[in-house]
């Protein structure tokens, strides 16, 4: 099927480039409420599913033992910027567990964000695996293994018992037979897998709402939703779109993205999920995407409205600071 | 109408995001031979169009006067990455004409490229106007500016007799009515117009063959376009598309990006003009469109050939070098 066009692009007077998606919301069963496009079609969730990977951390007792408090499992969950304090406390997560950052398997990269690899650049040689954005993330996958006795080297493989458990974590959530067909690798090395959309929103669902899950699994979820909107600087970093939706209402709102244009976030006290995936892959068309549809479960006169509103529709400046175009939400998502 | 699929990005074995796009090659005189969805539409050019608005700098007999030769007329039709060499060869343009970089109306950025970004932040403190991606062009501005007595000053509005003389070469290579109800504020702050992609690759038709255009202005667009192709690094930079594309054939291929999933390109001596349009904006998909457009022209056992199926068809590499998927152009576009 076409996809519709959910986000349009204008200069002056004009559409410049448009942005096709799928997008759905579900309750907390997993009844779909909404949706627009093939949520039916398999995706890869990349990073906005890394609240589902950091469960056996928690599930295992791995960060009660450490010592571990929101900001540790936000990380967990994180796509960092790669900021100083993303940095120290992936690192002191490591040294909880007797270990260090030659035990990452994620690879190294400057940051994606202009200010932090503009002051990187002045302070470092190079970057190392701690400053990739999915160092909270790795750091949490050696934390789990030392504690449950398993040798963290090659954690990030398909075949390592904790990449076992997780992606038998991600049937249990999102419903969905996982295995070499539906494979891809991440970015960061780690196994990812295609979902059909409106799975990966049910997961997000018992994620954050609990049904359907065994309870020691539904606490643990809980305790990482919770982590994550509690401390959302260390969940994305300064400017980042997920930290600022989490901002936009302290507590209520969980959000996190993922490469390629996609988008996961939920509304717990409104028993809601919602998760979104631009077909070309663009961010700036899921960010748009995630906020519109949150803005929707918002009363039309409240702050927490106008906020998400301003983050699904905003001009585009120019370098003079020139208002050039916009970038905007069509009535799909208001239907 | 729906444009058609014309690149697809791959993980493991699936199809993770596609991209839509617009697609048009011309002869000499502008009869379409090969299209791909709707190329009557309108589409800003962006910077693909620089060699456009650089012709008054030659045709005024500025170039001449200030003693320009091939690296200064292809900066004048950049978008450099602002590398060291970029910025000292804007430098010398508006010096050559007792100008400087105050004169610059396009305001200051850092690079676009990691590898000159982590450099000028190593060695300034802030970018200036010459760092900006188009100071080559907007020095060119101010040169023919000086070079026929006008004021340079709001050189980039609309109004400003160079603006105008801009707008009349556009109408004149495009076909295009160009006014207020077409135009938008480019980065740069000048007036891009939209032009159906089309006429828009009519008008690279004219500016590589002649056809159609005036002895002066001919003369001055084959000069521009030489220049260019004489000195690629001057029109983007290292390991930029554009550069790559035009060392894949010294001498034999133009090429020019422009933002928001724009690219053209001319094969002079085939007497072929292209133009591409990513409907959702992506570089990578107007990249790959391009390169798989141009290999159709050069025979299959080639290097050059081999060269621009690389560029079309390439693999995606993850911070630890492995190969996670691909970048592949559709048949849509070898039909």
């Amino acid at each position: 099927m076409n996809n519709p066009v959910t986000v349009e692009v204008t200069r002056g007077q004009l559409v410049e480039s448009r942005h096709r998606g799928l997008a759905v919301v579900v309750d907390a069963e997993g009844q779909v409420i909404f949706s627009a496009g093939d949520i039916d079609a398999a995706i890869f969730p990349r990073s906005a599913c890394k609240a589902m990977q950091a469960l056996p951390l928690v599930e295992s007792g791995a960060a009660d033992a450490f010592g571990f408090g929101n900001r540790e499992l936000a990380l967990a969950c994180a796509s960092h910027s790669g900021e100083p304090e993303h940095v120290a406390a992936a690192a002191a997560m490591l040294k909880a567990a007797g270990r260090s950052e030659i035990d990452l398997e994620c690879g190294a990269h400057w940051s994606f964000d202009q200010a932090t690899i503009i002051a990187q650049a002045r302070s470092l040689d190079q970057p190392s695996a701690l400053h990739n954005n999915c160092s909270g993330k790795h750091s949490g996958f050696i934390c789990t293994c030392v504690h449950m006795g398993e040798d963290p080297k090659g954690y990030s493989t398909y075949d390592h018992p904790l990449q076992q458990s997780i992606r038998a974590i991600m049937e249990d959530l999102t419903g969905a037979a996982l295995g070499p067909d539906n494979c891809g690798t991440d970015g960061c090395s780690i196994p990812t897998y295609a979902v059909p959309l409106k799975g990966l929103a049910h997961g997000f669902a018992k994620l954050g709402m609990g049904q359907g899950l065994a309870p020691i699994r539904a606490a643990a979820a809980r305790r990482l939703i919770e982590a994550c909107m509690a401390e959302p600087f260390y969940v994305a970093g300064t400017k980042r779109f997920c930290t600022k939706l989490m901002q936009v209402a302290p507590g209520r709102i969980f959000a996190k993205t993922g490469a390629e244009g996609v988008f996961c976030a939920l509304l717990p006290e409104k028993g809601l999920s919602f998760a979104v995936k631009a077909e070309d892959g663009a961010t700036r068309a899921a960010e748009a995407m995630i906020a519109a549809l949150l803005a929707r479960h918002f009363e039309a006169d409240t702050e927490e409205h106008a906020a998400l509103m301003r983050l699904a529709h905003h001009g585009m400046r120019n370098w003079n600071g020139i208002e050039v175009g916009q970038v905007r939400v069509t009535d799909v998502l208001f239907g």
